[in-house]
């Protein structure tokens, strides 16, 4: 099996709203002359497919089953997935596996997609799914790049498309500074049409790809740029279609004729949001989602430091300064690798050699960007009045200015297509998808996360820095990371780029993150968030008193979902006829799928 | 059956820790000549009692089971409640029952009370009632006034009561701004542990009362009035004893060796801490907590309005300033009454005749006062650097001016013992219990609180103030409104203080509060938390899609708790067991305890 490995520029037109980008940024993309985004649609593959049909059921009998549910639902709306795989993530395609694949792209991929238009219809499809004992995989607009995109855990598993169909902002509330909204709203969705009503007391907050869905984003605690940068946090008020079919609005919404549930988060009783976040135990439909007030002012920011060993010190003047909210949105601390590779330019303009690039190279390819002959880039955003800012930014000043040949860059002097202006627009609350340049350092570019958390120490970062670097170079892979500070602590977030065409790129990426996790664990280190063939490993890693943690989430999903068909195995949670099958990945035998429903005809 | 009715000032000498207040405070209050504290403390009932046997298991095999419990724990640890019942809510004696009770006082009691000294000794008590379906009602020191204190929901239930014994402070982390602390630590008992250390960079936040728990008030998601007020929502952390036995740690908790269990509450996978807050699906044996840092200056401020109709407009004008943080801490409008009561006279001083004091005596008693003759007054906060506050003081004032009439009151005019120092106290994070003085409003007065969530809309404000009115005409009670403006929403908070010797006073307080939440359920507003008493009823006005909420709730109950033993009832959540036998309170049959156990010998 082969990929054709070679990257076209051919994007089809189509819809804005479904790709979650805005038709403008998309003519913008086409017309890119630097290649940004052109790595991102992948050939057709044109070997012959038959459908991946889920374990433990007969083919015949599942696509009778299918048939079944193109009855309830119409047949344009349950796609079967036999058709060869589409990459390209903002083309109008079906959302049938991960587009940043590092398994073998017929792994993770599903028998059929289907789009159900309403919450009663992802009852009817969820009914249908335990008629049938169906393995169902739920996404909002599959952009959970980096984690694993829209494939679903288990082979053959039914995918929900609920974005494709369910993509209303249900209401935007300009005195509660609050809104509603479906799977389908992307980031920029939001963001038009905050601008389109002309509200721009409210701002939201959008992560470092704005294409993506914001319950989507949410309910995978995914982070942002803003003060309300804690997207979980920010959200008021879930509806959840469950696993056995019931339909429940949490917090103030169980309430009838309520006027509060985007405005008050807890309702009465016990709090069950957090369970439907990171979880397999219920479809969220609606969602809440408080919006920042205007600040009344914003002001960019950009220092550099010389030298790697700053890191250590640095990240010990970040901390009472981000605790105590003077430096007042998630504090980046990005290595010079990181930012020329986002910079959009392949690797080998720079080197043609084996293994990672030579620190050298690096900073000879930074000599002309803003980080220059320094290794360490903060960037950062302050809110609020002039004189607040000017207050409190020179407090920042001062306390940076520790580091002996701290430079601080002047944005006037920076060309409209620095990364640096990226990062503003989006600690203002404007999407963007400059970030996914960096794909580009490879052909067939994808990545993949490493996201361990520890307390904000410069003892801690420089372990983690330690730690990603004698991978990194065990591998040959080009080592890029980033410290991102949310409050009380900080992700070290380490993107491997990687040749999505080449199975031993693919491999050495997936070996590397796998020794990095179990080592980070070893010290003490979690992942916050990983991807689909990593949560078993990661889930294994929280297992204080013998994996009570595991035991009791297995013990909610037997009862919440007791014929196990909703996401199996997403975040590590096995339902009980799933369990001690065989189902777990190991890097020996890559991905397993069981039985029946593999063929390549 | 019959009180003694009468105050004492008998107050006898006990350790500080226990009662949550430190001794200092404690020989203040019972120097005080004013009468504060004073109706805190009830004189001993001397009708003799016999044990208030659990429903549906025999008086003999009960008293052999807890002799079986005296022997793993050690007899000292576990008090038969078989003396007469003594309030006081200072004093060391058992938390038997709710001091402040709104039934007869044998109603809501504990058969025994366990003072665990470990998780481990939690979990043996948890075996205990697992093998012989003893109900057990997890305390962790009582001090929930006005929604039960330490009484169980159901009669004859074993209290543990976590607090006596594991009252530790684990950790004071510096650096992360954080702690870890067992059910015992009180607010006061934080306070003085960061005076002691001269950590002045951390603030903690505290509630009305600084007497209560940590971890109780946060688990019934209380709030207090710094910028870190949302208790909740600081949390970082849970170790919880399941109802089977087993032990998690939650979030960052999870992951052995780890540093990071305080600074970021997530962790990987379901984010389950949120179904232990206003539950009974677990015994919360520590939680972290987040400290605010001192924000280099704080100024209180106090505005008075003149009119009753005033409201609707400020509350309009106090949602943006709160929203945006100019406003910066929950934003409380209290009215004249209100104030009037929470100096501590008796309402006899003012008032001799029968139903609610008219509004002109209470003009005429505040009228030395800084309310004088207005009707709403402003408790606020300004926090930062001084010319943070001037800035954000002058929106204050400017917006606030638009009520014709309104007046800036001097703080530097009211005298020491003014209720503006106690909130001044509180909004500084400094624990207080002034608040408190408004029991004396009434002999052997109580307290029981309405507390509902709306918008924060004039035209919500209003209909709220005229439902609380009707209804505390109707049955003839002093009406104590304040709005308490959290972020997004706000609560009124209604306190009926009632004599709870009088079994009329108890009655009518009870159909009052009965009444208001079902009428502002028919308007859409919902408790955001309720006494033991009214769990039933208000768990049912959250009924969205034919009790969807409380079926999910019960499908998690059954699941976790198969033996029912945990807290059953408590937030209308009912193990199968008990489920439709009655156990529902209802205003004609008062509470009901069935079966044995009831005795008044």
């Amino acid at each position: 099996m082969s990929f054709n490995g070679e990257a076209t520029s051919d994007v089809p037109t189509l819809p804005g709203t479904h790709s979650g980008i805005p038709p403008y940024l998309l003519d913008k993309a086409r017309r890119a002359k630097d290649g940004v985004f052109d790595t991102r649609t992948k050939p057709v593959n044109e070997r012959r497919r038959s459908v991946a049909v889920p374990q433990g059921i007969e083919r015949d009998v599942f696509l009778k089953a299918l048939a079944e549910l193109k009855e309830q639902l119409g047949g344009q709306h349950v796609e079967i997935n036999d058709k060869p795989l589409v990459d390209g993530w903002y083309m109008e395609h079906p959302n049938t596996h991960d587009m940043m694949t590092i398994l073998d792209d017929e792994e993770l991929v599903a028998s059929a997609v289907v789009y159900p238009g309403s919450t009663e219809e992802v009852q009817t499809v969820v009914a249908w799914a335990n008629k049938h004992r169906v393995p169902i995989f739920p996404i909002s607009m599959g952009r959970n790049l980096g984690y694993g995109g829209a494939a679903p855990r288990v082979r053959g598993s039914v995918t929900i498309d609920l974005g494709k169909r369910m993509n209303k902002i249900l209401d935007i509330n300009p005195d509660d500074f609050t809104c509603l909204v479906e799977p389908g709203v992307s980031f920029y969705a939001l963001y038009e049409a905050l601008k389109e009503k002309g509200y721009d007391h409210m701002w939201l907050d959008t992560p470092d790809l704005g294409g993506g869905s914001i319950i989507g984003n949410t309910v995978d605690r995914g982070v942002g740029y803003t003060p309300y940068g804690d997207h979980w946090a920010c959200h008021a008020g879930l509806e959840v279609v469950l696993p056995t079919g019931e339909v429940i609005r949490t917090g103030m919404g169980a309430l009838p004729g309520n006027n509060t549930w985007q405005a008050f988060p807890y309702g009465f009783g016990p709090y069950s949001d957090g369970i439907f976040s990171q979880s397999n135990y219920g479809i969220v439909t609606k969602m809440g989602m408080t919006l920042m007030p205007n600040p009344g002012g914003y002001e960019s920011f950009m220092y550099t430091f010389p030298n790697e060993e700053d890191l250590s010190l640095l990240i010990d003047i970040i901390r009472p300064l981000r605790i105590s909210n003077i430096l007042e949105n998630v504090a980046q601390l990005r290595h010079v690798a990181q930012s020329v590779a986002a910079r959009g330019l392949p690797r080998s303009k720079f080197y043609s050699g084996d293994g990672p690039v030579p620190d050298s190279v690096i900073h000879a390819a930074a000599a002309d960007s803003p980080v220059g002959d320094h290794t360490w880039a903060y960037y950062g955003m302050s809110y609020g009045p002039e004189q607040f800012r000017a207050y409190k930014l020179s407090l920042i000043d001062a306390a940076f200015r520790k580091i002996p040949g701290t430079k601080k860059i002047d944005p006037a002097t920076l060309p409209e297509d620095e990364y640096f202006w990226s990062r503003d627009r989006i600690a203002a609350g404007v999407p963007d998808i400059h970030e996914l340049r960096w794909v580009n350092w490879t052909p067939n570019g994808s990545h993949i996360a490493f996201s361990p958390v520890s307390p904000i120490r410069g003892v801690d970062a420089t372990a983690l820095f330690a730690l990603g670097k004698k991978y990194h170079d065990k591998y040959g892979i080009d080592f890029f990371p980033a410290f991102c500070v949310g409050l009380r602590e900080m992700h070290l977030i380490v993107e491997i780029v990687f040749d999505r065409a080449d199975p031993q790129r693919r491999r050495e990426a997936l070996d590397c993150l796998r020794d990095m996790v179990d080592e980070a664990a070893r010290l003490g280190y979690g992942e916050y968030r990983t991807h689909l063939v990593l949560m078993d490993q990661v889930a294994g890693t929280y297992s204080w008193n013998d994996g009570a943690i595991m035991k009791f989430n297995e013990k909610l999903k037997d009862a919440l979902d007791p014929n196990g068909i909703l996401a199996p195995g997403r975040c590590g949670i096995w339902p009980r006829r799933y369990r001690g099958r065989g189902w777990e990945m190991t890097r020996e035998k890559g991905i397993v799928a069981e039985g029946d429903g593999v063929s390549d005809e």
